[in-house]
């Protein structure tokens, strides 16, 4: 069963992207060799799904994976390279339960609560920036309930980027 | 000198209490003993700082520490037990000047956002719960420019929750 997992970098106070979209508060580890980083991170997966707004974003699907974008306004014919999938929960229940690498959930705090209430997102794993936003597009919206998880790992860079690891306390996988 | 802390703790997702100020998602860790944790960390502190909000929600002082409120609005007769600054800055750039215990910089986000803008905070130490809430009091708001930091010191305990200590890159301590 393949794992869908959440993972993306933050700043401190849980913004994914700053007020005006800003990424430029991203520091790399100088120590890492960015390809290479890259190259293994991307290995992991062959399947990417997103929400329509980071799809508008990025303009395009991820390079060497499926990319599925969760949208009920996207006409497919539109959006070359990609999957639109205007009911994605069964779609995506059906995707995780296949064998295969594991599933991208990339950006899209909104799309992220509502797959981690239909119990279909195993894991949350964040790079956590030393940098306060004070605003910005939250890594979770468009909740209902809390979402309680359980810490797998954690370490940190020289450059002061804390990665946590968490699994969710219910990834049931049962539809709601 | 002494030293102006933020120390409180806050979910995965930046909130230091929930849409309805809840803070049931505060897990202890059972191989603390509560009231040693309490006392050696009450004891690193002689002064406490908070915005009105966190006044009125507290509805009194800290215990053991000299408490002051900055507020424009509230009146010093009326509020027993602290003392109220209507223009805090020049006086917490005072205290902090001073020998003594540290500054317990205690909840508010916007008043946070307004120290750290002066330069006035030293260091931001948070116990990050293992919980995404989605939305409640901001760690941090009202801010014109991001803050960076340096991270100092991380560790996690048994239940999941992820100490993180961070020094603020330029706490100058001079007024704007």
């Amino acid at each position: 069963m393949r794992r869908v997992r959440y993972a993306l970098v933050m700043s401190l106070d849980g913004f994914i992207a700053g007020p005006k979209g800003e990424a430029d508060w991203i520091v790399g580890d100088p120590s890492v060799n960015v390809a290479e980083f890259f190259k293994a991170f991307y290995a992991q997966f062959d399947i990417a799904v997103m929400g329509r707004r980071t799809y508008e974003l990025v303009g395009g699907g991820i390079e060497s994976m499926r990319t599925y974008v969760f949208s009920r306004t996207l006409s497919p014919a539109n959006c070359k390279g990609v999957t639109v999938l205007s009911d994605g929960l069964p779609e995506l229940a059906k995707l995780r339960a296949e064998e295969g690498r594991d599933i991208w959930l990339f950006g899209g705090g909104s799309l992220f609560g509502s797959l981690a209430a239909a119990g279909l997102v195993d894991s949350v794993e964040l790079g956590v920036m030393p940098v306060l936003l004070g605003g910005g597009t939250p890594v979770i919206s468009d909740i209902a309930e809390r979402v309680k998880l359980k810490l797998v790992h954690t370490e940190h860079s020289a450059v002061g980027v804390v990665s946590l690891k968490y699994e969710l306390e219910r990834p049931g996988g049962a539809l709601p």
